[in-house]
């Protein structure tokens, strides 16, 4: 990805270390501002108030808030503080305990004094593994839009809605959802993309507006209300989202109000996608329901960040004074509504039988 | 409806007028301003404006528009230009039209010097009548909440979901699909709101929260996403809604995002209903889909309102800057997916059999 001209990853280890840098999510589209993390918890502080997140990312983050833990205390104890620490920042995303679990794994058999190199290595070796992944996915959902390009009129565009981000900035690089888009438009497919805001954070206006900007691919952004109505009209060819979790079964976790655009895209024959990385299956679930839900601040509801016309950033509140907000910040779309999953392995249902036909080593767990 | 203690309609003439109150609903919640109108150019400017919005007090405040206009020009000419330029202001909600039909009707056979005088009376009846048609909705409305709540256990409370504002605010006063809430709380049913912010405008967090707050109904603002979750978790008994029109056959446009909501109630079982008076009704269309859906700037997207914590109320940009955004203002719900319609006159199928079981003397324009 580029960011005015420069080459970025979402995460990376400075030269001269031990300390890993990240881009401060929480500031963006109106200021682009790097962090430096230098213990495992400013990487929790980093992750519990969304500076980075995204759930590829937050994995990634973790495991380098394991590596910096490593540097202070590399003991058993120190470990297991470590990783229970990253574990109870966020609930939904499964690939943040899927990275705590291939840190554990991989660094208890390594002994003490080389902890912490191992593991920075090992983060090292999963953000460049969430890369190729990502590209992966690019690479099989780009088949997908070629098939609607073809049946279109030469020039007429095909028109993908996207709910929150998940764009590069929800990885490393690529994105999930953003890849098979990033593909088709470096591919000179025409491809335009309705970007819902994304309330109550704004992920889709302040994140994946910004990034389909940067890489120059043509977008228009909406109010979370109006996809059902373009869908209705003609005006939406396929969704493509990302997810926290999916069940073995296909039940797929994703920010709150994809249900309702999965809902929509049923109701007017608009195919839905969900794009992912294997680390996002929660091979142990079976039922959707069983997900656990964040419930985040009210006051993420009841106050917005917006730069004024003098060009500062600020909160601002929008409801009454006094006013009480519940804020979940998930929901669940059953697998009967999805029409395929788009993974590094290829496109499949969303079922058990789906998935295990892409992963057939995991046959024995799902 | 009570503000501060103080007794108000939406909408009055002044003693010693000739001059039309209002409230500006675009400065809600944060500031509460008067607005005088002295001419049919003034309520246009505040019908387009949306200081007042709301089908039903858009349809009355038109009706004064013309009152103003016969005092500064009561000719023939003088009426039909009136009734132009205020028909122009809002394409989707049919009870301007209605209303200006009625004002047209009714004035063309008084003779000139008359007409004013005429018109105000006029005016005034309709805004009566609305008065009265909403109380009379939230009479048969109460007994869908009551039964409801008769399932419950005591104390326990009835939870209804709206979207955008068909309040006291949207009418002259009790609302359409508030008034069966205002009707339970004032009858000791204990009703708690879930109030969609209802973006792009955030009418849900301006006006119905604060419009509740002011009556004392307990209430939670969520983001227009979060509703699906909460019918999934059987945090939803019922969902009200109000309307802009409704076509012959019970097909119901609303604020954008409404059908999104329609979709998550059928889909969980939870009951799905459409508050309107009569003059809400479209009996010349049979499709929905045929109902002209405005298009209004995409800044509303880009750009809120809110208060900053030193006090002040500022526009703030949350977008990237050249970010573009469109902004369809009301979907179209279909029939099928509506539970009941609440009239004045009673709750009918939302159906063509059903509103003439309703409204007989319509048959024939059916």
């Amino acid at each position: 990805m580029r960011i005015g001209g420069k080459s970025y990853r979402t995460i990376w280890v400075d030269e001269g270390g031990p300390h890993v840098s990240i881009i401060d999510q929480t500031k963006l589209p109106h200021r682009f501002e790097i962090v430096r993390l230098t213990t495992a918890g400013e990487v929790a502080h980093a992750i519990r108030t969304m500076q980075v997140r995204g759930a590829p990312l937050i994995g990634i983050t973790a495991a380098y808030g394991v590596a910096l833990a490593m540097i202070a205390d590399p003991s058993d104890a120190g470990l297991e503080t470590a990783v229970a620490l990253l574990a109870r920042q966020r609930p939904t995303a499964v690939n943040l305990r899927w990275a705590l679990d291939e840190m554990r794994r991989n660094l208890a058999s390594v002994a003490q004094p080389y902890r912490a190199k191992a593991a920075f290595a090992l983060a090292g070796r999963l953000a460049d593994d969430d890369v190729v992944t990502c590209k992966k996915i690019g690479e099989h959902g780009i088949q997908i839009i070629r098939a609607i390009a073809a049946r279109k009129q030469p020039g007429q565009r095909v028109n993908v809605l996207t709910h929150c981000n998940a764009g590069w900035l929800a990885c490393v690089d690529w994105g999930t959802a953003t890849s098979p888009i990033y593909h088709a438009h470096d591919a000179g497919i025409p491809v335009h993309v309705w970007v819902d805001e994304t309330r109550p954070r704004n992920q889709g206006a302040a994140l994946t507006a910004f990034e389909l900007g940067s890489h120059g691919v043509p977008h228009t952004l909406i109010a979370d209300n109006a996809g059902g109505h373009l869908m209705q009209h003609g005006e939406v060819d396929l969704v493509i989202v990302g997810t926290d979790r999916v069940t073995a079964t296909g039940d797929v976790a994703n920010k709150i109000g994809t249900y309702l655009k999965a809902l929509a895209a049923k109701d007017t024959g608009v195919p839905f996608y969900v794009a992912l990385p294997h680390s996002t299956i929660d091979w142990s679930l079976s039922d959707g329901m069983e997900i656990p839900i964040e419930e985040r601040s009210g006051d993420e509801v009841l106050r917005l960040s917006g730069r004024t016309a003098a060009g500062d950033v600020q909160l601002f509140d929008i409801a009454p004074e006094g006013c009480r907000a519940a804020n979940p910040a998930f929901d669940v779309t059953p697998a009967r509504l999805v029409t395929g999953l788009i993974t590094e392995r290829g496109i499949c249902p969303a079922s058990r039988d789906g998935l295990v036909g892409l992963y057939p080593e995991r046959e024995a767990a799902a």
